[in-house]
């Protein structure tokens, strides 16, 4: 891992604790090596695999001659404040796995299968076991995704982040044959438009969650919720890889939007030719009790409470009328949420009928 | 990029400023343009190049067919707390640079050549023309280093960053064929160390330093010092690619070491093969004055600086004795600074011959 190390061994007196940066790699090293089996069986053939070992300077993977014409796909993203959640519950185990998920679920709008993943983690002070509490949970998702975990950064800043507080960011790469990326560009009007559930917030809206939530135990309860509020607020990303994964293979997903900051309006479009618009049928889908609370707790409007959070709908996808019930027969879990229409282009692009 | 702009409308109450992100954006897309023609000169025949463009959930980048058995080589890395030093002199253009430069040289080490980068910027507050600065010198030395920019994140947590205060990371991938990787197996005892002198701290040891030069005004000069401390303080990373390149295509490059962290002992060793050891001459390279400096203020012992700081020699290389001659010729300012040796097993495995 590189740098996951602070080798440097005058630095305890200046607020830097190397015996504590040892004691954390060896704490993740299993954890790490865990996640780099899982590559080979992504592959086809001769596939992708790591070599080398930790210590290096870097991490390494052959391409194998598995792929005709490889694109490489990368995304980088944190988790926001939803970490001050988690330190505010002293759990650190899921928002490696929150890291994770929000990462794959980035490439995989393009139709990318992960290959690698990487993680910087800043801590005010480093406690191994916190470290890998964090290492654990990114390497427990990467498992889940196929992914390798071949790289890491842990900084200790003392006078950038409070002893508690922490940061963290992840880094992966991807990879599709160019000839089934998935692009949006036969995306047709009366097409269809499907959704997944997300498991909550996932990783966006926290700021405006918190503020909302801040005089409200999180240990409690709310109606419709299995557990307290900070579990339901604490709910990891879900990848929509093994969901999607039958689909591509068949070659029929049009599009795809990864429904993250900016909600329906933000996403959506993202994955639209000029010219087209999205209606969403309200009801379509499950809202999570989660956003009932935060809304009422902060008399948020309906619109703005669509712009900010996913409201249950994690990730929408296209596919054309007459492929439906392949859909239906590969992801019994995609529910048909709406329609590709012309865009009018007097108004928003994403049109939610129904709606309170 | 991923992210780069949190798309939600309804955050400014809550602390996360929408349209700063907007505008943020617009400063910053020419800089991130511009660093996506080098890549395909880079490249030999059909070689890698970007897809897509701005906005999309993720970074394209097409391998093409000009590689046999592509190894990729990746690395993350942040500057630690050299940003206090930045911030404190509200310069923000070379930050970026630091961090590109950084992950080069760490891939360097096994012989890779950048492909493309990612960045991750968290800011209490988002100042767009802050933002603007640190990604136009990210951009700048992907430029000088032949890489694209192709995502990046950009988070604005007001509750755990200080207004002022920010913390960035870097992402890299890079391309090395299988059969081109330097990773030190061919070092022999008798072998040639060669040293290429650094530029300053790089990104290490800032904690100490900061420390130590508390109450020294960054404003001052110092003997031996061109400028002010804050300016030596804030040299860039040098990136060794340019040195190198022209040795790495002759295939005389045996083993290399990039001095961050943990100095000679912690970083020499990693490109030794076992049962070797390696001697440098002290006064062998130039010592900028900084080092001086801190290890007179921290009255810190010799043994110490060394193990923290790259005292001037920021990258060590190996060759064969044979090859002398090409090292001169092809890369002038490379110093011969040691020998490879058998190691007795009896203490460290970086000897500094000389040393005051």
């Amino acid at each position: 891992m590189t740098g996951r190390l602070p080798q440097a061994s005058a630095y305890a007196r200046a607020g830097v604790d190397i015996v504590a940066g040892e004691r954390a790699v060896d704490l993740i090293k299993p954890a790490v090596r865990s996640t780099w089996g899982g590559l080979a069986a992504a592959g086809r053939g001769d596939g992708p695999r790591v070599l080398g070992d930790l210590g290096a300077f870097s991490g390494l993977v052959a391409l194998g001659n598995a792929y005709t014409d490889p694109v490489l796909v990368s995304s980088t993203d944190g988790v926001g404040t939803k970490l001050k959640v988690a330190i505010a519950l002293d759990r650190h185990d899921t928002i490696g796995r929150d890291l994770v998920a929000h990462c794959v679920d980035d490439i995989l709008t393009s139709g990318a299968q992960p290959l690698f993943f990487l993680d910087y983690v800043a801590m005010g002070k480093l406690v191994p076991e916190r470290l890998a509490s964090i290492v654990e949970g990114i390497a427990a998702e990467c498992r889940a995704n196929g992914c390798a975990l071949v790289g890491g950064e842990t900084a200790e800043m003392t006078d950038v982040y409070a002893a508690d507080d922490y940061d963290i960011a992840g880094f992966i790469v991807g990879i599709v044959e160019r000839d089934r990326i998935v692009d949006g560009s036969r995306i047709a009007a009366g097409d269809l438009v499907w959704g997944l559930e997300s498991s909550g917030l996932h990783t966006n809206g926290y700021t405006l969650a918190r503020k909302v939530l801040a005089d409200f135990p999180l240990e409690d309860g709310y109606p419709g919720l299995a557990g307290t509020v900070g579990e339901a607020l604490l709910a990891t990303h879900r990848s929509y890889l093994p969901a999607m994964r039958p689909l591509l293979a068949e070659g029929i997903v049009r599009g795809m939007a990864h429904i993250t900051g900016g909600g329906f309006e933000g996403n959506i479009p993202r994955m639209l030719p000029g010219g087209l618009a999205v209606e969403l049928q309200w009801g379509a889908w499950r809202v999570p009790s989660i956003f009932d609370l935060i809304q009422r707790e902060g008399r948020i409007e309906f619109a703005e409470m669509t712009r900010v959070f996913n409201l249950g709908l994690g990730w929408v996808f296209v596919t054309s009328d007459a492929d439906a019930e392949m859909v239906r027969a590969l992801t019994p879990d995609a529910l048909q949420v709406g329609r590709v229409t012309e865009d009018d282009g007097e108004g928003a692009r994403v049109r939610l009928l129904g709606a309170p």
